[in-house]
């Protein structure tokens, strides 16, 4: 009976971060052949000024072949590393956070329908109504909450993995970021570290730049100034007044967003020392 | 006996700017109609938000057409605006002050060379002699100074209409800017108003962004922050040292310089509060 | 008493398509003028291989203002033009016609309910059922379809003025094309001319290509060789399997569509010759 | 005494080429290890499809070092594979072939004055005498030849790696193209496949086609038909001429151009089946 091997096959990923020093693929690789297992892809960054060895490696192991966790570990101590061993096939529950703007908010719902996000999105928060009728509209739970105690304890109480600031326009505090560290990712409207903070697009325009920007980036204590995970840019010019630019950002703001968010979901960011490192 | 007729025919170009009201264009366009006159190419913008309205229109004339500048100069001063009537055959002089890099110089003299930039570049003026060889290959003269009155004195003799800073690692002082106002472009191998001042790479490298840019505009007493005239920017990641950014970089920097020149050259930049209007 | 003015001004917008000659500028403007109404914007384009010109003009009138159609249309017969004269408020009555491929369709219905769009979105055809919850989700009319007599019914008893294919892998019979001259735009998921007809990811996928890219264009009988009124292309390598060249294509394909069926609907798209003329 | 290292370390490269099976990154890996030897890079990829696996690794080694070759060709023989051991400091040599046209031909000199492209350009050969004084601006011998015959000796007796035709506009014969397979890199200015053969630029105007591509590719006995290595695009629109076109367009040509003679010079290419692996 022929039935499609996939089924029985489930894809590892390891993340390993540690300083670098001679044959940690060697070493790391050896252990999976060992166990008899397929390296489906590997890429690595060596930090040659930190000194530093960063890996992601995909596997897939059927059921009956056991995944080497020991050995890993034992030679992760050795290289005095950080490693992660992730089921791939485990979804991530995500939160989305917005505030009026809906158009990320679909675009993340959409793109979770259709698949290309590997993810539950259980709850929609905001701190006004107007998402609701998108929330309706793909059947999540609408929360709205300005309390941030609240926004903390429903994040808890629906164990999310990943929170997502889609255009909120609340600034997030030290309590709920202590508790999702790297854990939660920003769209920020502008090409930071230009325009930080409020109105960046009026900034910009005051300014008679050329060409506007939308950055993707973990939010940490100080406000915008997190590690970047992804920017793109679109040309504009003169005639473009503050309204085109806010619909000409929609156009880079959710693809930026779609796409930290996907990376993030695919263990391919590695954050070190407010800089980001991103598999592709 | 068949001549073609372009080789009588000549382009005059009118930049006009004045408050905005109600028929500009159509008075305007009736002098030249009247006049037997062609118009090749009209555009117009009006900034609502400060009542202004500018415009750019191309004709042509032969020989035997007179151009109604006196009807034009009337007409300017009831409109209460700013005129310019110029005869866009007239080549401008540029003068290239560079330091090390060749890259952009190289770039200015082979679009001269290939008839895309419209100009003579009479001087190449560097505070270093390194840049004498490029001078020596296009035929052009070579001045290694670097005190500012000798610059100035040698624009002058030169009859420089234009100063093209390309990557010259020097300020300009306010001696030589208040003969050349917005007639100074720099390129700034950055994404301005981010990363001022000296090393931009360096800058974002330590930031950790996932974009770089270059800004060429018009030289003020403000150090990198005159009127922008063309930006552009370049994906990176994590990968690239600070040798890569200078590499990447130098793609676009001598794109969006040559950009600003021909820009300049074709007379369609018009400056207007630290803002620049580029009709395409 | 302070009403704004807006609410009483109306936005009427001239298309002109004539032969290039002498004075149809100022002609027209005097006209405009001599009624007391102020042009907002004028964009003209001059084919000199052809001798055409071609302009798009906009102006404000508030509804004391008489619009002088009589003289306009007087001057348009003497130039041997085609004019056209709209009320740029009213909206067009559009239809979708897709398949099973969503993305292209909500983007079209967000955009529409953010006003970014300006028109009315009646029905939702398809010649599948797997749609339908997107028009239930923006409450619009679900129609499966099959038949092309029907659509056609369809169309003209919903009063549609422009047919919206967004990937409906149907083809379009010369009987409703010819109700639908040039207002029946289709998205094809290829950079046209290369990989016309069906498959056009699997026909890149096999040549090697580096870039993929989408067409939006007006519908003709000649399959995919109607006037293109819009591309765009995005870098791919060789790790892309097929169903990636979809998810990345799927990135530019809406925004293709999209920007091709907002020129349309602002009235900036010319058809000549198999060709396009676009305003922006 | 304090001695730079790296005036010591010599950087190897391994290209690896095979039909994908378990263990052979393990195996590799541990060879290079086994010798004390540092990887400094690794990119892989397995084409699951035909069930291939490419491989670029980097590594560096000291004079006393030594590259254990005999365990990696025993590897490769039981791989089935394919493999080249190369030495990266080794400079190619490369013969630019052109017609009129420039600037291709400017990049490329000047990339390599600049040290970004690490090869010597011992000769530049053309069926013209215009790119004489380019030549001479760079010091490097130049031939006006078009007969193929001498073409092919002289390639020979300047012991030429690396053919690039820098807008040649001559079609390179089978005699020619049987000694370099691979190793004539061509730049084609239109967005293969379309628009193949002469005047690609008329082709795009008459189509009315929003975008212009060019396309570096090596040359095979199919005109305008072998692997891809490098493409890009840019926007145009009804305004430009086909004169504008040629312009536009050589701001991508000579980019893309570079791009692929820089990855072929980095062993970052593997050819398969008329199609490429670009590592990055």
């Amino acid at each position: 009976m022929s039935i499609p091997s996939s089924r029985f096959m489930k894809k590892i990923i390891i993340q390993l971060f540690c300083p670098d020093q001679k044959g940690i693929i060697s070493r790391l690789t050896s252990i999976l052949f060992d166990a008899g297992l397929s390296i489906s892809s590997i890429q690595q960054y060596i930090d040659r000024e930190k000194g530093n060895f960063y890996m992601r490696l995909a596997f897939m192991h059927n059921l009956k072949q056991e995944i080497p966790t020991k050995e890993l570990l034992d030679l992760n101590e050795k290289l005095n590393g950080k490693i992660e061993i992730i089921d791939a096939d485990q979804k991530l529950n995500v939160a989305i956070l917005g505030t009026k703007e809906s158009e990320p908010v679909y675009h993340l719902l959409i793109k979770n329908k259709s698949k290309e996000l590997k993810c539950s999105f259980p709850v929609l928060i905001s701190n006004h109504n107007q998402l609701s009728n998108v929330a309706d509209k793909f059947n999540i739970d609408f929360f709205e909450i300005t309390d941030n105690e609240k926004i903390l304890k429903t994040l808890k109480s629906n164990k999310i993995d990943l929170v997502v600031l889609a255009r909120y326009m609340q600034i997030i505090p030290e309590s709920i970021i202590k508790h999702y560290k790297n854990k939660i990712i920003n769209i920020h409207h502008g090409f930071l570290p230009a325009f930080k903070g409020a109105k960046p697009y009026h900034q910009a325009y005051e300014k008679g730049v050329k060409i506007i920007g939308a950055t993707a980036h973990y939010v940490t204590n100080d406000l915008d100034e997190g590690p970047i995970i992804y920017q793109d840019t679109i040309h504009i010019n003169h005639k473009h007044s503050i309204k085109d630019f806010i619909q000409l950002g929609r156009q880079i703001e959710k693809g930026v967003l779609y796409k930290a968010v996907k990376s993030h979901l695919d263990y391919k960011v590695i954050v070190f020392d407010n800089k980001t490192i991103i598999f592709d």
